[in-house]
């Protein structure tokens, strides 16, 4: 840390070492002063400021006493971590980090987050380091507006083998997260374009959507997706859908409605399906279920996937999958957004997907979530006999139907008591919703532990009936 | 790999081998194989397809002698690496990688690019390594939508010290490159809003909010910046600047232009100034000029810088300084987006610059591109008396006047034809751009090595007089 620049007056009210404490409290609290940076020793800082040393240490003492600071043997004094001391933090957003908000809940069922614990942390490490060895001067220059041509290689090979996606890497872009593949999805269609919304379903999409100012309509569901007719009427160009694990309700489309569908794509030039295919990897029964986009002739199918409920959210990898038509549209216009992936964490996911890493970690994950899946299951089976439990067996989250007379409000507050936090399925849901129904409770299963999902379950038993 | 699935003919005309060799050649080709992939062996092949080792021998054979496969010795068969091979990368994107297309060139005098032998690649490569090594849980969860809290801290301290940006953590907004900043600005703003881009400036700004459908309007410069008469006269409600070092002409503003514009946007609610600090951190002489921000009372500036130009453009981590009004606009609206920046990236990036690599780096780096301009700057002034440099002395390009009866086209043509790749100002300049003067060609000098900046200047002239 540079020195300190203030002017202490001797004729004011206040002591100087007061002035000087005040002073430096108010610029840590600010956040201009970092935590762990390193104060001037008392020597250099009197001579700066022309004081006495006394005040200096007087100040000092005030700002340990307060925890501001903190001293180290023959080191000097340090900015203490700031956050457990000052309310710097902005107030509570909506959803993003409600893992890291949930505090006070003890049990949390949130659909974010994966198992840490069965993260291939030493696989991911030695590629890490091996990326970070072997230098290469393409780690320091800008790549290919797409993304890396070898991740993009790798990604096409994987959906193609796993996903029955059909794309060659020259189709694939790369992006952080799915809000900014649909940014770019939603500069390249038309401003007048009206996108469909499936209802209930992921609550992201209609803020992005109203944020960028685009026009959306919900369209309801019924037992095997987004409702053709409704969707016909809905006036909808471009229609958003989960046909592998429709979030939030967990049901898989069939063929023939993903047949229906598609031949609403090819009725009209501007129209287009988006498929999300956000945790399909994640089947624990039956045979896979191929996307959507690998039964598309038209070129009609826009195919997005993540690697954050695969591998883990921090990485912020994602992509698409354009069709020709659109892939023209993108390199006409688009190519000026540069990858915001770092050029780094490309590299060190293509070694990992091509040394055969990810196909293993998600073997292993689809035993550890099928597991966990089945104890949450089971123990709701035993303890609440009258629940249902509601969503195809697949991916990382299911519904569950609480006949109690409580309300939904209710049944999220009963549970929040006991420390439990579970979601509503109206905070999914535009406009009314299905009316007349039970209270329906979404419950993720990945990041908890089995032993928590049981005492969880337990609570939740406790709470509810 | 696993393992080919194809049904060979046996009655077809086409030899089975030819049948296998075409299969394996398609999938490669479209990129649906991955290079660096393994194929089967020809025994487990011969026995997955029901055919004889031979026709397995012969497919391989085929597909070695054309380059698609590699053998390895005691190992097997190979997908080759693809680049060299196939016509798969899309067609040229305009600007973003210019420095990969520009292969014909041998010397490009691109404004990207930073100086790679120069990066602190030792201290980058320890860090990497402590971070991965020290496990961390955060380094699997989702972060805090604006970024890492000790790394907007650590950015707030830097900005505030070097940059006299007034700041605190809470203001900050982490994201991966300054388009995307961009793209939650045009959000948080009025959709009505209409933005006032310098002319001739960044050419990216009209791309990104014409690919967002925005309204702008291109407003002329003087040699202090942009004209406030003219920004007045335009009904502008955002401008977009760059004071401490206008791109592509140079200047720098002076003060008393900074408080006009200031004083422009403090006459209206609705007005904003977005401040590009792009490249100030280079500044080659003269006391530093602090940012315009700091000289904001109103809350009025947003302040936008990167990592780009000074550690290196693959890092992908920019951020913005949000006014307290914004904030909260921000706050209440813009929290859906999750940050984009890896995790990973945010802690080791926080880590560099606490431990004082990034000032290190900065002072290096100083004296480099310093003695770059010079060297380049000597060197025309030697070889070509007539050419007129213009620009302050800062940022890591400069622009060139020529008066030697060529237009811009002709003399990047010129310049071309031996090797030498340069930047006309009209491609920065929006309508018709400042008629009637002698044609001005930017270079940047930060990606070249000394003597390459002298054997290129030489080339000019050589091209030129």
């Amino acid at each position: 840390m540079n020195m300190l620049t203030i002017t202490l007056d001797p004729r004011a009210k206040e002591p100087l070492y007061e002035q000087l404490y005040g002073y430096i409290k108010r610029e840590i609290q600010s956040g201009r002063f970092p935590c762990g940076g390193k104060l001037p020793s008392k020597r250099e800082l009197a001579a700066h400021l022309q004081c006495s040393r006394n005040t200096i240490q007087n100040a000092y003492s005030q700002l340990l006493s307060e925890g501001y600071i903190s001293a180290r043997a023959r080191s000097g004094y340090y900015i203490a971590e700031m956050d457990g001391i000052i309310g710097l933090k902005p107030t509570a957003p909506a959803e993003a980090d409600d893992a890291v908000q949930s505090g006070e809940a003890i049990y949390n069922f949130s659909y974010h987050g994966v198992d840490g614990e069965s993260f291939p942390y030493a696989a991911w490490r030695k590629i890490t380091k091996d990326v970070i060895d072997e230098y290469d001067p393409d780690l320091l220059r800008l790549g290919h507006p797409q993304g890396d041509f070898k991740l993009r290689s790798a990604i096409a090979h994987y959906l193609h083998q796993s996903r029955g996606v059909v794309c060659s890497p020259r189709q694939i872009v790369i992006s952080a997260g799915t809000e900014f593949l649909l940014q770019l999805l939603i500069q390249m269609f038309s401003e007048d374009c009206i996108y469909a919304l499936e209802n209930p379903g992921y609550e992201k999409l209609s803020q992005l959507l109203r944020s960028s100012r685009a026009d959306y309509v919900p369209v309801p569901l019924d037992e095997k997706g987004m409702i053709p007719e409704a969707l016909i009427q809905s006036g909808a160009h471009a229609a958003f859908i989960t046909p592998s694990h429709q979030f939030p309700t967990g049901c898989i489309m069939p063929a023939s409605r993903r047949i229906q569908l598609l031949k609403w794509a090819n009725q009209g030039d501007d129209r287009y399906i988006i498929e999300d295919d956000y945790d399909s990897e994640f089947k624990y029964s039956g045979k896979p279920i191929p996307s959507l986009q690998g039964l598309d002739h038209g070129g009609k199918v826009i195919y997005i996937g993540a690697f954050s409920k695969s591998l883990t959210p921090s990485i912020r990898i994602s992509y698409m999958v354009l069709p020709e038509k659109l892939l023209e549209v993108y390199l006409q216009r688009m190519t000026f957004y540069i990858c915001p992936v770092p050029v780094f964490e490309q590299k060190a996911l293509f070694r990992f997907i091509s040394l055969g890493h990810f196909e293993r970690h998600l073997n292993r994950m689809r035993k550890v979530y099928k597991k966990k899946r089945e104890v949450l299951a089971n123990v709701i089976q035993k303890l609440m006999p009258g629940a249902e439990i509601i969503g195809a067996n697949v991916g990382l989250h299911f519904l569950l139907r609480i006949r109690n007379g409580m309300n939904e409000d209710e049944l999220i507050a009963a549970a929040r008591r006991l420390g439990v936090k579970v979601y509503g399925l109206s905070q999914y849901a535009m406009g009314d919703g299905p009316a007349g129904q039970q209270p329906l409770i979404l419950l993720g299963y990945a990041a908890m532990k089995e032993k928590d999902l049981e005492t969880a379950a337990g609570l939740l038993k406790k709470a509810w009936f």
